[in-house]
């Protein structure tokens, strides 16, 4: 189906972390305008049948341990569809600007002509923090949050989490299941305290959600124990009141 | 209106920028079903046109230098509503978990034994990032995205920010135009180039969104230039290229 007398036009939609009721009403309208439909194992089932049912639906996820679609084919591939005057909707699980390579997909449709925008998404940590009732920041004690990931680009060095173990500082880790142990390693050598609060949401906002509380001491085995897989949420916390603890311990225990 | 038969609810609802379209689907039900609404001047008057007709609309926002509406007393009428059997809707400008003092409100609910809950919103960051095309991490380049604001509780020490001063950050300055003079001497002091890319986005999502880009060290200058206000987000980033470009400009000048 072409439509040569329409502009093509590409949009990068938040499909948020899963439910179908935190799709934003933006995300909705593009979902029911759309001729086609990019989309990968995350975005979950039951956000793809708010879509218009007439659109092409074209899964581009990855298999576990290979790659499929590397990310140059899905590029060509939207600027393809685009360039038939269609509409073309790019599902990305949560929001597109974060952690999302939305990157790519711009600077492609831009070079091919193509109109672009971005519907932002609730992204999973937002989800996760609503779901189990604790903000990701709170007055007097996190005044920074930071979100980072366990996973990033072949050959690149892994991010410097020393930065982030300091007193009033949240952190929020996407993808980090299977690297927990580097996690916790890195900011407990940086000198977070073992004690930190860590919350571990997975599946966040699905009918499979989980939720474990534990401390960065016990972070890994937790994991472990609990047998715990990705997709999940590493919701770690540095408050300044356990700053302050811990150096009123440390001068009790010098006196 | 009383409803004695009904137990009370809270919800703590992110209303998004601005925009009314990127409210959830989530977000619009609990407006819709609400029967007292609590909102500040942060909430966008699109967004209060969804709600319930009939329900009560309570004004708690802050006048312009003084505090007319204290949190502890915003806590006490949220509980004393919810007693009377009520569906209470805290409204919140962006995502309730993000600077949105939720701390405060749940546990004033909670020690009260009424239900509570938050539902995520579209957090100011998020939308300034999709409206301008410019994702808050770009793979190989930003591994971690920090949220940190220049307004801190009265008495605190102000956020460290040499800590996100790093390659491989962004960062979302929230509520700092003022104390952009202080974010960019925070952030050059502790070796983040004054080529770093700045993107400013005022009124994100509203009829008075303006978008200004300008770089680090002429941060606070703009500012002035282009009288802008809160509410605004600054984005900046410090991508590892430049990193990296300018370790290769300091060994040719040393060379």
């Amino acid at each position: 189906m072409t439509h040569p007398q329409k502009t093509g036009h590409v949009a990068l939609v938040g499909a948020g972390p899963g439910a179908r009721d935190l799709l934003t009403l933006r995300a909705l309208n593009r979902l029911q305008n759309a001729d086609v439909l990019l989309y990968d194992r995350l975005v979950d089932p039951e956000i793809m049948e708010l879509a218009n049912p007439r659109a092409e639906r074209i899964y581009v996820g990855k298999e576990v341990g290979r790659c499929k679609w590397p990310q140059g084919r899905i590029d060509r591939l939207i600027v393809a569809k685009a360039k038939l005057g269609l509409r073309v909707v790019r599902l990305k699980s949560g929001d597109p600007s974060i952690f999302g390579r939305a990157c790519e997909e711009i600077a492609a449709a831009k070079a091919a002509g193509i109109a672009v925008e971005i519907v932002p998404g609730i992204t999973a940590a937002s989800a996760a923090a609503a779901a189990i009732g604790v903000p990701l920041t709170e007055r007097g004690e996190t005044d920074t949050f930071a979100l980072t990931t366990g996973t990033c680009k072949p050959g690149d060095a892994r991010p410097d989490r020393a930065r982030l173990a300091h007193p009033g500082t949240s952190m929020a880790f996407y993808m980090a299941v299977e690297r927990a142990a580097q996690v916790q390693a890195d900011l407990l050598g940086a000198g977070a305290p073992g004690a930190c609060p860590v919350e571990i949401v997975a599946a966040v906002s699905t009918p499979r959600e989980r939720h474990v509380s534990t401390t960065l001491g016990a972070l890994a085995d937790t994991i472990a124990r609990e047998e715990i897989c990705n997709p999940a949420i590493l919701f770690i916390r540095y408050p300044k009141s356990l700053a302050r603890q811990m150096a009123a311990d440390g001068a009790e225990i010098a006196a």
